[in-house]
């Protein structure tokens, strides 16, 4: 494919751990329903998920917070349960709740129906959301692709929806390891092909947002969450040289693992606020990049203490490539877009700043 | 007072580090709804408070949980609320929701109103309570006291009730840090008051449960919870010699902060289940005693599982005393009693066997 060459790469410089001018910045969720142009393309879609599996709905939105704020990157516009929905599990929102499933896992019978999707037939609509995106990005700035991590799939495959203990899998887990284990399997290969699609269809970074990692000991987050990203890691095709595509590893809660997780392989972690971006950074000892970490609280203080905090952000992780400014969760309907500028553009002038000192 | 003399020491010399000849159990919120027992004093309590501020009623539940369960503590049966409720915010339960307060601290003048209550006139129904369990425990087990940490309780009094993200007193505490420190001073004052009273009226240990701390960034932490659970363990008077009343600090999210709590002079340390205890045993040098740590979740697994899971709890912390064995947070009304019976007996059987070894 032909796309036109990037003019904005602090991103991925960052990513690979080389000199920036100012450190780059993008939000989780930054396309989404804090914005009004999001929500009148959204209520002009329908629904969540006609926007969503509409390739020109979903690179309208992903492009409207670009047009907004000094972003450095884009974010392909998606849900995070495409995979299992592929996977003929019925996704589907009720009014006022989060996402569901219709047929959730629950038997080792529906473990063993579970196949890997095919990606141009049944997730076609991501793939060629992520070509429309990048062709109509004209090389503002990259394009992230993304996947849930297959424990966090799998947390909502087997609750089959959200939850606030996750009893089911973590029953699952101690009950019937095996089962877990060849769910989570098809799940990873799933992952490894949706974002090898990804890339290929041009993306040029990719996340994993391990949402639930962080709610399990630590001996059962090594053997259902960390390993299957591990794996993802290393199998994943990512290109060489200056075609690599950076893997990062997001995860709520992911602190105490940082060490294992920059040994994976993975081009850069991202941290939610719980962890000193200063020490993440001593204890990977430069082996990674790291995306954070600002509580996304801070979007309800008052614009000076939104740079004040900013400012401690970026002095935390210190001079010195490898940092991509983030929050450290997503962006809410009900923060003020108003305050997101004064981030984004207080990462840009703080870190100039810093850079040029 | 006259109490009756101890029988079962094995919780507090747990505490103090001394042998003991299986490890100590007792379980959060092991006095409540998973208990038919519970259920029916409740009913016949007309009410949630009804039934805490009630010293006959609440002593009646305490008891409950002792006569079926092998159980090595008890713990006075109240609402983690009662504080702030006797500061005169007006403390009530809407139903189907959780715990709200009718006067919300939102303003300085808010704050500027409160003042440490009298134990004796607002609190004295706690008090009684206390005598009254200690008296009736007649020295089967020791009985613990309790309160909210002073963040915890002030997520509360600022949020006004339950909260899923914190955002007021998060913004609070960035915008207006000198408020929030206003309101966490006098609730530590009134916290001490009534550890002490506590104490007084015949607690043989107390924990401060600090369920919120881990919602906070580091820097936020020390500054707005750690900082005042460091004023308590310095300041409350603990008695002396074998009059020592030790202090547990249990915190939901604390992992990354135990050799700072251990360093407050507090006797132990409550953990939940995101750190191996043998980690935490290590970091913490044999200075605390350590409370935790299995998933309050392994109650939904089998039986065999949950003796598994005991097993592998008591191995992580490994030999020697400071263990007291506990879940990470507190048990559910929809689990089974009966399993909650296997894992008290798993504890005492498991340990007893290392022991002897």
């Amino acid at each position: 494919m032909n796309f036109a060459p990037l003019k904005n790469d602090r991103f991925l410089r960052a990513l690979r751990r080389q000199p920036v001018d100012a450190t780059p910045v993008w939000i989780m969720r930054q396309a989404g329903r804090y914005l009004p142009e999001y929500r009148a393309t959204r209520a002009r879609a329908g629904s969540f998920l006609a926007l969503a599996k509409t390739p020109e709905l979903a690179c309208e939105v992903t492009l409207q917070p670009l047009d907004r704020f000094e972003l450095d990157a884009a974010i392909l516009f998606s849900d995070i349960l495409t995979v299992p929905d592929a996977m003929g599990l019925g996704l589907y929102f009720a009014e006022g709740e989060g996402p569901k499933f219709e047929r959730p896992i629950r038997t080792q019978a529906d473990v063993d129906r579970l196949a890997v999707p095919d990606m141009a037939q049944e997730l076609g609509y991501v793939i060629d959301a992520v070509t429309l995106i990048r062709r109509e990005l004209q090389g503002r700035v990259p394009l992230i692709g993304f996947s849930g991590s297959p424990w966090t799939l799998a947390c909502y495959m087997v609750e089959g929806g959200g939850s606030e203990n996750f009893s089911r899998i973590k029953a699952m887990a101690l009950n019937e390891p095996k089962a877990l284990h060849q769910l989570l399997e098809v799940t990873t290969d799933a992952v490894i092909a949706y974002l090898a699609a990804q890339r290929a269809a041009g993306a040029q970074a990719l996340q994993v947002f391990d949402t639930w990692g962080g709610v399990l000991s630590p001996r059962l987050y090594r053997e259902f969450s960390l390993r299957y990203m591990a794996r993802i890691a290393a199998e994943l095709d990512r290109g060489q040289g200056a075609e690599n595509t950076p893997l990062i590893l997001f995860g709520k809660g992911n602190a105490a693992y940082l060490e294992e997780l920059a040994s994976t392989g993975a081009e850069a972690l991202g941290v939610d606020w719980l962890v000193d971006l200063g020490e993440a950074r001593a204890r990977t000892g430069g082996r990674v990049a790291l995306q954070g970490n600002l509580d996304p609280i801070t979007l309800y203080a008052d614009a000076d203490t939104i740079r004040r905090e900013v400012a401690t952000t970026l002095e935390s992780y210190g001079h010195g490539p490898g940092h991509v400014f983030n929050l450290g969760h997503g962006v809410s309907p009900d923060m003020n877009p108003e305050l997101v500028r004064v981030l984004v553009d207080a990462v840009h002038e703080h870190s100039a700043r810093i850079y040029s000192i």
